[in-house]
């Protein structure tokens, strides 16, 4: 069916599989490449290429590292992260976060300065994702070993982030420290009329005070 | 700025270059691609090196073609593409595009059977893109040489397009060929409501009697 040189419709089938991507989409980005010099192709199959070649995971959080980074030059702690490496930060509190590119997002709000960790995922029971298949074991094992004295669960507002952050609860319970979430409600820059119900019951909810 | 590994950033700026595609979507197709198997990423990255690297284009309509196809076996037309190798086509009409990825959209249509050209572009003034950029003298050639019946003039119904549309039907003139374009009108499926006034006048002009 396709009337497009093997070539092309290799990588428009290669590009269509990345995540919103459909076939007209993908063949924009071919026709883009189609028009550049070989250097930029060079460019961009060498970072896919070499994409996970050049990381590691942090054996601590699950954080995604750079094999490069300067601070892998210490021996001492080859495959730590930047994060878990910092004694500035605080040791005592984890932010339990779904993914390692959930970890940028609370960087750079500035407001936390404590460690992570990293579940890789959240528990879907229709897709044979339990709880084994997660890092919670070692989570558990760092409130064992570390006097962690606060855990945030940052799981997403979804449902199935719900129901990881909600099986989390129960399992940390047995160890008495302080369990928070996020807090929910109106988005900054939000509009009221385009805000769904559960939203904007989370916000009443959680109405506070003018000082 | 960035918080990311310095693979993980590499690879977000070179997505971050496809045509529509922003950092955040750039970074979505990266950790999808963290997810996946070495096997995948080899896939992608092949693709895109390889890309310019197999096919070349035909000397005679500039279309793209494949290097393994199995038509360039034969030797006599080695580097001519399929459509312009096919006896069975109209030798005789020429439709010209402005890009070879045009082509596909009217093989498609199973309506058109002559033959294309490819003129790598549309006359844009302001980026020094002239007529002599183009390839317009190559047309004059094959309409010189090859006994052509009719022009079909298939550039893109945008300024640039239309400006040069009007430059090619002043240049082909003296040859005293047919030369068309393609009908203006409403397009299947869309609502008039949304349809805007050029377009709605365009379908008012080019009415047509039921018959």
């Amino acid at each position: 069916m396709s009337s497009y040189p093997s070539p092309i419709q290799t990588l428009i089938n290669e590009f269509s599989k990345l995540p919103g991507i459909g076939p007209r989409a993908a063949a924009r980005f071919v026709f883009y490449l189609l028009k550049k010099p070989q250097a930029e192709l060079d460019a961009l199959g060498a970072a896919v290429l070499n994409l996970k070649k050049e990381i590691s995971v942090c054996p601590k959080c699950f954080n995604i590292t750079d094999n490069n980074s300067p601070l892998k030059k210490d021996k001492e702690r080859v495959s730590l992260c930047p994060i878990c490496q910092d004694p500035e930060r605080n040791q005592k509190i984890i932010c339990v976060v779904e993914e390692a590119f959930n970890i940028p997002a609370f960087e750079k709000t500035g407001q936390f300065n404590g460690l992570y960790h990293v579940l890789g995922g959240v528990i879907k029971p229709h897709k044979g994702i339990g709880p084994e298949q997660l890092k919670i074991k070692e989570l558990i094992e760092r409130i064992k070993n570390d006097g962690i004295t606060e855990i945030i669960i940052a799981t997403n507002p979804t449902t199935e982030g719900e129901t990881t952050a909600l099986y989390l609860v129960r399992l940390l319970k047995p160890f008495k420290i302080k369990t928070t979430r996020l807090a929910r409600g109106l988005p900054t820059g939000g509009d009221l009329e385009y805000t769904d119900e559960l939203t904007l019951g989370s916000a009443l909810a959680g109405r506070r005070e003018y000082q």
